[in-house]
């Protein structure tokens, strides 16, 4: 399983009562650890790898490279070398990382609405 | 941090990139193993146990008793007995529940779109 670089062709919509591999590879890759919360940071802005890091409380170093060469490799995060010096990197969604964006902010308002910080 | 019964008075939109515990508890739920297909199944329509477990392939039994007891818990899920005999039990979704149907919808949309199964 894996994800296309270009957006299939509009297909009729699935019975949602069916089991679906490709529902079940979505909602596992967003419910992966810390990958909610990087692709929440990049929603808003391309960010750079120490902001990714300061917005996260509790993401190591290590593991903020590894997801972000995970959805590098996923086609959903891109990384960008700016041309000047110096060298400025950042990361930012693709065409297709930002085609979560309403799923994103769809959960932040679920939480919002029935979520309690006790 | 826990779910409420009740839905909370409307909040100012939260800054997006900014970390928020209670949207990184709903997509943890959402990504807790076999809970994204357990939720599919049931936005579509109230279901029995084995219903359930038919509808997912590698879900065992002692997993799905153990979810559904922690979405009920939690206030997604309800489990329905019916009055007559033979005793008829469902589990369905609670309006907290449905209040995520939009989101399960998009997901699989997403899904649909963009991840190519082999």
């Amino acid at each position: 399983m894996h994800l296309r670089l270009q957006p299939a062709s509009p297909e009729p919509r699935t019975v949602q009562s069916a089991f679906c591999p490709r529902y079940q590879f979505a909602i596992e890759l967003l419910g992966r650890r810390w990958v909610g919360a990087i692709l929440r940071v990049l929603v808003a802005a391309p960010a750079r790898f120490n902001e990714i890091l300061a917005a996260i409380p509790g993401l190591s170093d290590r593991l903020l490279t590894e997801r972000l060469r995970e959805l590098e490799r996923e086609g959903i995060v891109t990384r960008n070398v700016s041309a000047d010096r110096p060298v400025r990197v950042t990361y930012g969604l693709t065409e297709c990382g930002h085609s979560l964006d309403a799923i994103v902010v769809a959960i932040g308002d679920w939480a919002e609405r029935w979520v309690e910080v006790e």
